[in-house]
């Protein structure tokens, strides 16, 4: 099945996408900034850039972090952090469920590709600017 | 208002976004691809190669070029490219529609943003990982 993925622009030039939500995700699971780079795939520095811009988006920290204590601190997500995680998710799950027709129709469009057929096909090589 | 921007990904790998889309909506404007490249800000070959990865993705050609004529040939979108197009942005509506409450509710939160407060904000240098 075809799967939706949701960027929100705000009227502000900021905006909200699946990599700044799964990234408050991982946090929110492995309570470590750092590790959940690691999970991601990005540097400590591109994680915490991104959370800096969540942060300015939203006027308010998405993620408190505490030092020391029993369990050696960690970060976790306030309650503006995941207030914006599940707005994100129902947008996305509400947008998923209304536009199921179309995007069933596009997805059975693009099963009927058949990467064999030679036929009225753009060549291989681009031709020049006409 | 936010404005919400979707991505769809195909069980084939294949996906299509907004970029596609605008393209394909650029080129029924203008019958061109090189207009359209240029209006985008992008290469003649970047353009191609993004109709050559949408005509993958369903199996037939979104384009047709037309060369000479009495007004000089052109391009113009298949019933499959003008189909891709419609069926994208009706997603796009409808997703948006179903989405409305918990969008207004990220862009009310994001309008409370106060860029001068200084409260429990993140510093502005990334601190050590911890």
């Amino acid at each position: 099945m075809a799967r939706l993925t949701i960027r929100l622009d705000f009227d502000s030039g900021a905006s909200i996408g699946p990599g700044k939500v799964r990234l408050l995700e991982t946090i929110d699971r492995t309570h470590s900034i750092r590790k959940s780079a690691e999970e991601m795939g990005m540097s400590f520095r591109q994680a915490w850039l991104l959370l800096k811009a969540i942060e300015e988006t939203f006027g308010e920290p998405v993620i408190a972090t505490s030092r020391g204590g029993a369990r050696g601190g960690g970060s976790a997500l306030t309650a503006l952090g995941h207030a914006v995680v599940a707005r994100y998710r129902r947008l996305e799950a509400a947008a998923q469920l209304a536009g199921k027709t179309e995007m069933d129709a596009l997805e059975a469009s693009s099963r009927l590709a058949r990467p064999a057929s030679r036929g009225r096909r753009l060549p291989r090589k681009s031709p020049k600017p006409a």
